[in-house]
């Protein structure tokens, strides 16, 4: 992250209050949460993709560019437990995506919202150089199950859903397109197409035992000392524990890279990370799987360090806190800065 | 609006639903409404600013830029009657805004958004090849109270607050500024640094004879064709009654420029617009004046025509629908399509 972003979150956190009428959360979490009716919140969030940055139209088709556009704004109400409920979307738009591509767009935006039942309110479009979308998702919930970055207990299990780092992989694989095949396919839809986990979302946010939770954007190592720093603990993670597909593990081998780095530090994935109580989360795991057809793995415990440690097969143990996800691509102007899908407001 | 622009509004309005729980509004207005507590709502709205599209950091200095950012969002919660309360900002920065420059910008942001009591709640960063800001505000108000583009009736009186064309003028003089003069500080301030009208707003909304209402972002031809379309009726616009500050003829003399002009088809003017029923506005321009110490000015009145008309000195009489603003800045790689400031989601 480039000294403008660092400044500007700096800036933004120093002049953002923590109360006002009717906030429950402002800045520091996937959303922001305002009370709405009775018991009831509304859950906000905001998130820009810019092409040459977050997206390559060489390889990011414009109707799963709409798909992924909806897809990361519902993962941040995921990541809190809520239901999204209504979208707002501004489309800054060159030549690039002309009128075919844009109908396309809207169908991937459409489609994916309507996977969720979430309705599009409104939004604005605007000329620009390169294509830049912005989203605003509001999802609602009961007050009391939203679950928080901050709610990690000394103790607990940490767990994450699905596969990690394939949607890394999937991106390495994509800037090597004249090395593409189909046996990858599964990586490369999880760059291209993430499925927001809405169900396992409110799912676990209806479990008394599930306590800090958010979405893997940022990787693992990143998005985990995240929790940590909010809930004022530590964490150790078990690297023989890291879910890893057999494609991304034949992937690995194929670009000569460690599939465990993309678990680690890739991002995008878009899972669910949570901690649950100590002792409770196995049994969750079967429900979950039963109920959701999902795969969750407990990938460590959290600690009183302060810092997240990587325990390798070797017996190794290295700190990992804070080494998330940077993008590959590069804006074209930019002097070598590599940002964060997002950074932590 | 170039066809991509009219795709992407047509695709938005076709895909976004009339109808869904707790949604008053969707697109249609300057913001969308969702129910929120009781008798209260929630007013949404979001703006993207593009680099060279909307603003010239050439002129635009970053402080001015950040209050412009939080004011023409405020501006859309103003011209539904309500009271903003919460921003979200997303800023895609370059090193054109590096850090002193993004400090300035925040200053000018969250000092626009204290004059209004709004707090800053989320937001996202990331890197882009130009600056790119999109901000996101919600407002509150009573639901009975909220002033719809759709309310104006056959006989309404048609009412603007403050001056008209300030803001083009401004931009039109900084494009020449080697010729930029101190005589013209108030429309070079008009278009760097307008003021939401959010006093206003709260005051015409609490008006039993305050019917439609929003705010001229895109010219009053432009916008007046909104109302009526939205409507079903039509206007007829007085040309001798449009409200030409003395600063503004003598720069259209200045350029060489027609006055009226600017005032009909300039955009980013930020004023109100609205309609009265027949033979009240005198009266509450006589108490907008006593109480907020600003002029309102009745430029024409609600018709059955369906279209705007204008009537000018000489009694000529022409059609005068959709003549708004289009943006002098352009972006680079665009082939010379000019957008409004927001299209009318």
């Amino acid at each position: 992250m480039g000294n403008s972003e660092l400044a500007f979150i700096k800036a933004v956190a120093a002049m953002s209050p923590s109360h006002a009428p009717g906030l429950i959360r402002g800045i520091g979490d996937d959303c922001a949460v305002l009370s709405r009716d009775g018991d009831q919140v509304l859950l906000i969030t905001t998130d820009t993709l810019v092409a040459d940055v977050h997206f390559n139209l060489a390889w990011h088709g414009p109707y799963l560019l709409g798909r992924k556009a909806a897809a990361v704004n519902i993962s941040d109400i995921a990541a809190m437990g809520g239901k999204p409920r209504y979208a707002l979307l501004s489309a800054a738009l060159n030549d690039a995506l002309a009128e075919q591509g844009l109908e396309e767009f809207m169908a991937g935006f459409t489609a994916m919202l309507g996977e969720h039942d979430v309705v599009l309110i409104g939004g604005d479009t605007v000329a620009a150089p390169q294509p830049v979308f912005n989203v605003t998702l509001l999802g609602e919930m009961a007050a009391g199950q939203v679950r928080y970055r901050s709610l990690a207990r000394l103790g607990d299990e940490v767990w994450v859903s699905g596969f990690l780092g394939r949607a890394a992989a999937g991106l390495a694989l994509c800037e090597k397109s004249d090395q593409l095949s189909d046996r990858f396919a599964e990586l490369v839809s999880a760059h291209l197409d993430p499925e927001p986990r809405v169900a396992l979302g409110r799912l676990l946010a209806a479990c008394d035992q599930v306590h800090a939770m958010m979405d893997l954007s940022d990787g693992l190592a990143t998005d985990l000392a995240h929790i940590c720093r909010a809930s004022g603990v530590g964490a150790d993670v078990d690297g023989r524990r890291l879910p890893l597909s057999a494609t991304l593990k034949e992937a690995a081998r194929y670009l000569q890279c460690e599939a465990s780095q993309w678990a680690l530090s890739g991002g995008e994935d878009y899972e669910l990370l949570f901690t649950t109580a100590a002792g409770t989360g196995t049994e969750l795991a079967e429900r979950v799987s039963r109920e959701l057809g999902l795969t969750l793995s407990r990938v460590g415990r959290i600690t009183a360090d302060n810092e997240v440690f990587l325990t390798e097969a070797d017996g190794g143990r290295r700190c990992i806190s804070f080494q998330g996800y940077e993008h590959h691509l590069r804006p074209a102007a930019d002097s070598g800065r590599r940002p964060p899908d997002k950074a932590d407001l």
